[in-house]
Order: structure tokens, then C-alpha cells, then sequence
């Protein structure tokens, strides 16, 4: 096992009317503002009930942070909030949302142009908004972890950035909340969760069985569950289990005393900046091909997966890796997300560009040992045509 | 899945060499009291690397509490605390001195009779000193949990409390400090981890697999390292898979959602207070006989748990539960810790007395379904015998 940190103060409060929770989870004397992405939340009712939780307390909104939040968007709500001279936030929404609201928790009293946040990466952020968080989509994670991506459209660029700062105070899942969500998006969620899974789990071995087994156990829940979500939105049990899932899949525990890789998610966010695939639909395409030209630095761990996660003990080593990557693409085409370039319309003439902004972002040594180039990276994207 | 809370805010510091992080983990103005065990810490140098790390704060030493700290021996330790007026306590050592530190940082202030936190188990602490650990036993699991267990010689009580204030603010898990553990205190650590999983795990099915895989996963984990950790007692990897596996065991995680347990634990605790058996001990003599006596209420997980975790899929119901338990009881004795109340030299006469003590300390509605009262607690002592 490597040496690692944990540290994860965010309180997680779960379960069909926790909403309510919130009139004891915000202080009482709060200025709030809420948080939120397109309509459905006012659709299905989520921002009623948060409102009457929240009772007496001054409350403002501020509606339609996009997917791929940015800091054009953004930044509206920073000067919102310097105006109203409000002091804690309530993030209602997805990972977008809730990304977004981090980025705006620590922008509000950032000392230099907020993109500077991105620009190092969250490392000078001192101090942030305390903000909480209402989940109602299963996926990135963002509900229980310290990081957030942000695109800044003028410029093409969406970067992550991190900060023991911005871990949500805490954050409210109701599984209940899922239940009105489009197919897309829960599709979407199980891939999200799954990949996230994979890249702190299909590495080299460091002798780490409990993060190994809790990494398995996560991608077996979601081969099991991601199907019967869709087939069966209102079933609560399957939503909550999905919703845990997602929330384990990146908290920072199953990843802590393990090599890490994220390559797949660094190809992904070009993918999403200059074709304007849904973040799922870009790990769906990279990541088989990915595990493919892959196989050889990955090849312990990919014949664990194949075993453990498929019950694939037949074959060759390299038939075993061909068959769990098979049943991985299989996974998420079976969900309804595909797995090809070609899918969503992008030809090889696109590769160039995205390897030119791989390269201007400074993704020239990717993987868990920082030692993918661009060469690979462009083949990783040929094989995903 | 049941409605839950989870909030754990322990700061993990894991890994060779992280004794030195105390440093900048302690405020640079502590005034410091190291609470400790017996002369082994002194003797195998983790005090010394604990003094060295600390540097030039204001040290104070208190040494010899016991196993099954006690209040009598802890409350010596609020006095100091009060005439020297520390202010930061750091325990170093297991389960016992951390249970020990978190009494004396809530009962330092505590407007009553500290006694009263066991009597009204923690629901009263408003505040506690601040205070971290540096984990030398893998065993408890108090480095990352708000639980504790204090015993009373004078009434011959063993008593639980809890609150939020007295999680450890950070936790130092350095694993080659176990290197010179007792083998007896290495098979304890591991008998009391396997039996904290079991107490959350092997209840009734609610629907949770992401639980349900996380516990089989540490129990699977505990089945392979602990003869290693017997065997190969210098072993870093074995040693570290140990550790965290412990940690995980009882952090509040694996509970977070099902029903838990915990009746093996209560009937424990009165064999060590009249017997003075070690914790883990009265948890091997207990548990395999509860779980026989209780298969009917545990038939799905008994189920379960042999097949997942024993591997054990052929015959009918009863034979592979019989299996499970044979196995588990097997794996105990296999670590050197006898499973029956003979091998302690108990005999049925002290059954009553111990019976008459859970009734004395309102043991009288155990279990997952609080439906275990004192005729089954007696023939669970029967049926360990």
C-alpha cells in the first residue's frame, strides 16, 4: 500500500425525506442562496420542498448553471452574492451544480481573478463560502469530495481544481429526487460512477486488498443496478443504491493508498470542450480503447477485473483482458451510451485538434505513471473511431 | 437500504515514517498531554518519535492506562490536565488508551460527575479537549470513530459512550509501529476487527449491496492476512492491509444504512469485567454461539456470508450455515483464541451472575431487532460453555 492522507469532513444525511433536514443542517441566521441548474428541479419539486425546510431565512435563487458549469455563468452569481452580501450556499442539482457552487464558494473572496483558481489548480485558495448540497443526480461524486471542473467557454478550456476548502458541509441525498430524471441522465450517472471506479482501481498492484474489494464491490453494485435504474426509475431501493454508489465511487477513499491514473477523464474533457459529448459519453469512448493499448502496463489488475468483477477465470491472459474489456463497452452500450467517436459523429480529421489541446493544457504525461505522451493519447483516440 | 447519517471528520495520516507529521498536525502553541499504555510504546521508540516530532512544545507524560481503561485511572488524568492546564491530548497507543483519551478530553470540562457520560452514554457532551492519535494495535477502531468503552472497577461496570465531539481530529497509522506486538495482542486485533464487521454485516437484508460488499470485502481481507500477520510479524504490507482493514472495521461506514447488532459485544463486556478475559476473546467465545442460536433471525446474511466469504455453496440451508460457523470458529482458534468459556476455565455456574449483570446494565433487549432478552443471552452462555 502506498502512503496516503484521508480526509473527508462532509456530512452525508440519506434517505427518502431527508430534505427536510435542511431547517437544522443551515444555520439559522443564513443569507442563502440556492443554487440550481435548468427547470427540472422546480419541475419535480425539489427547490418547494428546499424552500420550506428553509422557512424564515432569506433566500435567494440562482438558476441555470449549465452542464460543464462555466465561469462565464459563474461569475454572475459571485457578484450576486457580493451585492446581497449573502454567506452560505445551497447547491441543488448534479455534479454540475454542485461543482459550480464550489467554484463560486471559493471565488467569492478570492484575492486575484478568480481563473486563477484554475490556473493552479485550487492550490491558493485559502478560505471559502460554507456551502451545502442537495444531490438529485447520481454521478460525479462532487456531493462528497473536494474537487470541481470548470469550463470557460471564451477559451475552450475546463480544467479541475481542488481545495480541502470546498468540501460541501454537507449534503442531502433523497433518492426520491432521481426518480423524474431522463434516461440520459442516469445512463450517464451509472457510466460517470463506473469509470470513476475504474481509474483509481485498474492500475498496477500495490498489495491494497481492502481498496481493491471496496473498488470491486462498487462495479459489481453497478453492473447490477445500472440496468434495473433505467428499467425501473421509481424503485427506490435501486435508486439509493445507485445514489451510494456514485457518492463511494469518488469520495477519495477507495483512491487513498493507491495509484491513480485519470487519463481517460483528461482525453474526456477535450472530448466535451470542442464536440460537446455529455462527460459520460466521452469515458465511454476512451476508456476501452484506453484499457486496450493499456494492457500490457495494466495487465495484473485487468485480469483481476476480468475475474472478479466478470467472472471471466477462462482463456488466455490476453483473452481474459479481451473479454473484460468486451464486457465493460458491452455494459455501457447495454445503458444506452456509445462507446465509439463515429457514434457521435467525430471522424479521424478531429484527432489533431484534440491532441493539440491536450498539449496546451499540459496533459503531455498522463496515467498513473505519468508516462503517457501524446503519441498514445492520439492512438487512444484513433482506436476510438 | 435504511435511512442514515454519516459523518466522519478523522484526518488519516497512513504510512512509514508518518509519525514525523505530527509536526505540523499539532498546533504550534499545544500545551501537550501523551497519554499511553504500558512501557511497551516507551520501550519499542514510538514515544521517542513522538517527543521527536512534537519538538520544543510543552510536553506532559501520562502513562499506564491500563486494557479496559478505567475511570478511576482516567480521572488522575483529568486532574493533571486541570492543574497543568493542557490543552491538547494526544493518545499513543490501541484501542484502550485512545477509548481513554476521548473520556478524559469530555470529561475535563464536564459540568457533572464525569461518571454521568457513561450513565447517559455521551448523549450530554456539548465540548472536549482536542486530541489525535498514533495507532500502535490494529484492533478497535476508536482512531476513527466517536465511540469509546470505559470500565469502573469499583461497581464492576463496562460502558459504552458516544458523541461527535470526541472523533480524533487526526489519526497517525504507521504501520512498522505493530512490528513488536505480542502475537496474543496481533490475534486479538484481528478476532475484534473480523467481530466489528460481523456485528454490522450478519443482521438481515435490507437491500444494501454496496454495505454488504464493503463488509465482505474487510472480512475476506482479515481471512487472508491474519495468520501473515501471526507468521511474518515484520511484514510492512501484511501489517499496513491490517491496520486499515481494522480502521474501515469501525469508522461507521459499514454500518451507515443496515441494521447492526451488537449483542456479542454486549454479553462480551461482562465476561471481561467478571472474568477479565480480553475483549476479543469474549467475542470468539460468544460469537459463534449467537450466530447458531440466532440463525433462524440471520438465516438470509448466514446465507450469504458462507458463500461470499467461506465460499461454501453446496447442501442445504442449515448444513452450510453449520459450515459458516464451523469456519469461523475455526479461523479463531487457528489465530490462538479459544472459542469456548472451557478453554478460559469457565463453567456453568458463573452463568447466572453474568446474566444478572446485563440485566443490572439494561442488556435486556438485544440485537438487531432488540428482541434478544435475558433467556436468550443465557443460552447463548449455555451453548458457549
Amino acid at each position: 500500500m502506498l502512503n496516503f492522507d484521508y480526509y473527508n469532513p462532509t456530512q452525508i444525511v440519506f434517505g427518502q425525506g431527508s430534505i427536510a433536514r435542511l431547517d437544522s443542517l443551515v444555520p439559522a441566521d443564513a443569507r442563502v442562496l440556492v443554487l440550481y441548474g435548468g427547470g427540472s428541479a422546480e419541475r419535480n419539486g425539489t427547490l418547494a420542498q428546499v424552500d420550506a425546510a428553509l422557512g424564515q431565512r432569506t433566500v435567494q435563487r440562482f438558476g441555470g448553471i449549465e452542464p460543464n458549469p462555466s465561469y462565464e455563468t459563474l461569475m454572475e452569481a459571485v457578484a450576486l452574492i457580493r451585492r446581497e452580501k449573502l454567506d452560505f450556499l445551497l447547491a441543488v442539482g448534479g455534479g454540475s451544480v454542485i461543482d459550480g457552487t464550489k467554484f463560486v464558494a471559493a471565488a467569492v473572496d478570492y484575492p486575484r481573478d478568480p481563473w486563477h483558481i484554475l490556473e493552479s489548480f485550487g492550490s491558493e485558495i485559502t478560505r471559502a463560502l460554507p456551502f451545502g448540497s442537495v444531490l438529485t443526480l447520481p454521478a460525479t461524486g462532487s456531493e462528497m469530495n473536494n474537487g470541481s471542473v470548470i469550463s470557460r467557454k471564451s477559451i475552450q478550456a475546463k480544467l479541475p481544481f481542488f481545495s480541502p476548502h470546498v468540501f460541501p458541509r454537507f449534503s442531502v441525498l433523497d433518492p426520491v429526487t432521481t426518480f423524474t430524471l431522463p434516461p440520459r441522465q442516469i445512463a450517464n450517472g451509472v457510466v460517470d460512477a463506473f469509470v470513476h471506479v475504474i481509474e483509481q482501481y485498474l492500475t498496477y498492484p500495490v498489495n491494497a486488498p481492502v481498496q481493491d474489494r471496496y473498488a470491486e464491490g462498487l462495479l459489481q453494485t453497478l453492473v447490477e443496478i445500472g440496468p434495473l435504474a433505467l428499467a425501473t426509475p421509481q424503485d427506490y431501493e435501486v435508486r439509493a443504491n445507485l445514489m451510494w454508489a456514485a457518492t463511494q465511487a469518488l469520495n477519495g477513499l477507495i483512491g487513498a493508498g493507491v495509484p491513480q491514473d485519470w487519463a481517460t477523464h483528461m482525453i474526456g474533457h477535450e472530448l466535451t470542450v470542442l464536440h460537446g459529448l455529455d462527460h459520460a459519453q466521452t469515458l465511454a469512448v476512451v476508456l476501452p480503447a484506453m484499457l486496450d493499448l493499456r494492457r500490457e502496463a495494466k495487465k495484473a489488475k485487468l485480469l483481476q477485473y476480468a475475474a472478479r468483477v466478470w467472472n471471466i477465470t477462462e482463456g488466455s491472459d490476453d483473452a481474459r483482458i479481451d473479454a473484460a474489456i468486451a464486457r465493460t463497452r458491452a455494459f455501457f452500450e447495454a445503458l444506452g451510451v456509445k462507446t465509439r467517436l463515429s457514434g457521435y459523429g467525430i471522424g479521424a480529421d478531429s484527432i489533431p485538434r484534440i491532441v493539440s489541446q491536450l498539449e496546451a493544457h499540459g496533459m503531455t504525461a498522463l496515467g498513473e505513471r505519468q508516462d503517457m505522451g501524446l503519441d498514445l493519447s492520439r492512438r487512444v483516440l484513433e482506436a476510438s473511431l
